[in-house]
């Protein structure tokens, strides 16, 4: 156990942070350790200033196991993180901000899927093809947010997405990937999309 | 009197500076002290380069008890600060800035409540309900501003706000916390639902 | 003749650079000596990373009187600041600079004059009335510039204006101040008066 | 074969990165050396953080001659650079980035040139002329990048473009110039032009 994610986590929330994607502690990152544990943003931080002891340890089944600050606890959103790592087991990271852009064309969805634009940007999500026809999952906010996990479970062991993205009405995006590295990188892509779809919209 | 929260309202400002959220000199912070006197900025300085000298202290009267260089005079809108303080004995920083947003949403206002979206990040702002329906409290502008102060401390009096927070028409956000680091979490949250609203009005 | 501005016009380029006001070289500040020479930006610098051999010294009539690199060339544009110091013996400071927004804005004029909208903001631009009315004298852009100058000086001398800022058409807003730091103040008042109007725009 | 690019590149990868124009991997930058081989960024490398071994030295003909890292390949849009420097003998450096403004304003243009405003600001592109009427060349995007790459040399070798740039359709501009610094400044440029092209149609 001698791999600590938590650096990058910092590093990365910092970056977040400074794009308006975490205003006023907004979101949570987490990335898995090799015995399927995860080290997950603690609730109610700041994520322009994160310490090491700004985490908390939890297992696959939301059991916390280390807690480097007792006076803590785990992301309100912990449920969502252990979803993501059960449907996909090769994911080490799980990356969820709210940015501006993402709220507001989370509620020009039409049913339960947003059509990505059929831009070169979208070969960063993993899509090489021409003229690319694909869709990003959307899912409804609750209150009860083990509610919004059993619904993402729900649908992704019927249908895995087309992209390694989900998105909560009113309520963000979530990304997730092998390494920390990636899961930054898709998730600018995916922010990138949202900007571009609200930018089409004002143009339009 | 050991406490000094000079140090942290410099690094605020530069951080809502660096936003966009105080320029030309624009806006005032200040941080309440356990005598219930509080530093506020002086008024006419840049607020992305404060210094210590830059602060003038002044109890609940608005009357100056330190004055660390005598070519200074307190921010023009200490009488709002006051009535924070005064309204809300729990309040230990109060943040004004000015952002193009909040200006822009101000006059968008009916009557004189500004209603807030119903979207994930007013957890933020302390609101835990499904589908919340809530509002900002609006206020005239006055060249006067203890008029303006004047009417805040009535209406407060009467109703307190659901959120603490409020828009001054044409002239910006307020908001108080407990803490100079939940003020800055309030205000960016503010500040976050104005860029939503404003978005939204060019997306329709 | 030991004052020497370039320190602080280098540190402002720079700011103005990263704001997104002087992009791939565009626009040029100045700053005046006690003998009423000025310094100005060479013609075709980068201005995120001027250094003090990019910068001419220049009389009040024009002439190049101290040149740390002889490859350099005054700013194409010397005339207007020229200009601005024989019409305010006080001003000390000029800066021009080509915001998208301040370029925008100023194709929606109608006259010669851009009207300011009556916001808490104008006060960083010395007016402090209730509801004021108050405009800012645009220009026609010439490929040109002294005949841009000439009329500058023509309209100034007839009548000064209401703020210490003017707006070429196409072409960026130039204001200036008894000092360097005060003309950073009006530059961010005026960029964020045109981010304001535009944005008004959107919303409409 | 002394001189090496290399840092000039990664320098300005970090700030096109900041800017929001190489999100996700997306972009790619290169300078050519004497012998008219020219170092290129690897493919799928995030551009805040670029170091030495992330680029591939390939020559004229696309063929690999040195390889820092050889888990690396080159940038899946080589076959445009080799392109440009064919064209263009003179240039020495050639930079390709995806901003949101540049796929957005690709998709408004009729025909195969996208129509510049005649602000003040295209004479950053070398255009110094009274209302200048000038385009900037546009070309349709392909999965299959040598086509692209064939299609800019066809038509450049009947009539040489206005302005140092193009731009493809749904995947972000391309410029090139004479030297690492002179390429940025004419990067900024165009994007100072998409982004005032978008901003106008949002405010018609």
């Amino acid at each position: 156990m001698n791999y600590d994610p938590r650096p990058e986590l910092i590093t990365a929330a910092r970056q977040f942070y400074q794009q308006g994607w975490m205003m006023g502690t907004a979101g949570n990152l987490s990335a898995k350790l090799p015995d399927n544990s995860f080290w997950i943003t603690a609730s109610g931080k700041s994520k322009g200033k994160l310490t090491e002891s700004d985490f908390v340890r939890v297992n696959l089944d939301g059991k916390v196991i280390e807690l480097p600050d007792n006076n803590n606890r785990p992301s309100a959103e912990t449920s969502i993180h252990q979803t993501i790592y059960q449907c996909f087991p090769n994911a080490h990271a799980c990356y969820h901000v709210h940015s501006v852009e993402a709220n507001l064309i989370s509620r020009c969805v039409k049913g339960d899927n947003l059509v990505l634009p059929a831009i070169e940007m979208l070969k960063g999500l993993g899509i090489w093809e021409e003229n690319p026809n694909v869709v990003m999952p959307t899912f409804k906010n609750h209150l009860d947010v083990p509610r919004i996990a059993q619904e993402i479970r729900d649908r992704f062991s019927r249908k895995p997405p087309d992209v390694p993205a989900l998105l909560i009405i009113d309520h963000g995006v979530t990304v997730w990937a092998d390494t920390t590295e990636q899961a930054a990188n898709y998730l600018e892509i995916a922010e990138y999309l949202f900007r571009y779809l609200i930018a089409a919209r004002q143009v339009e």
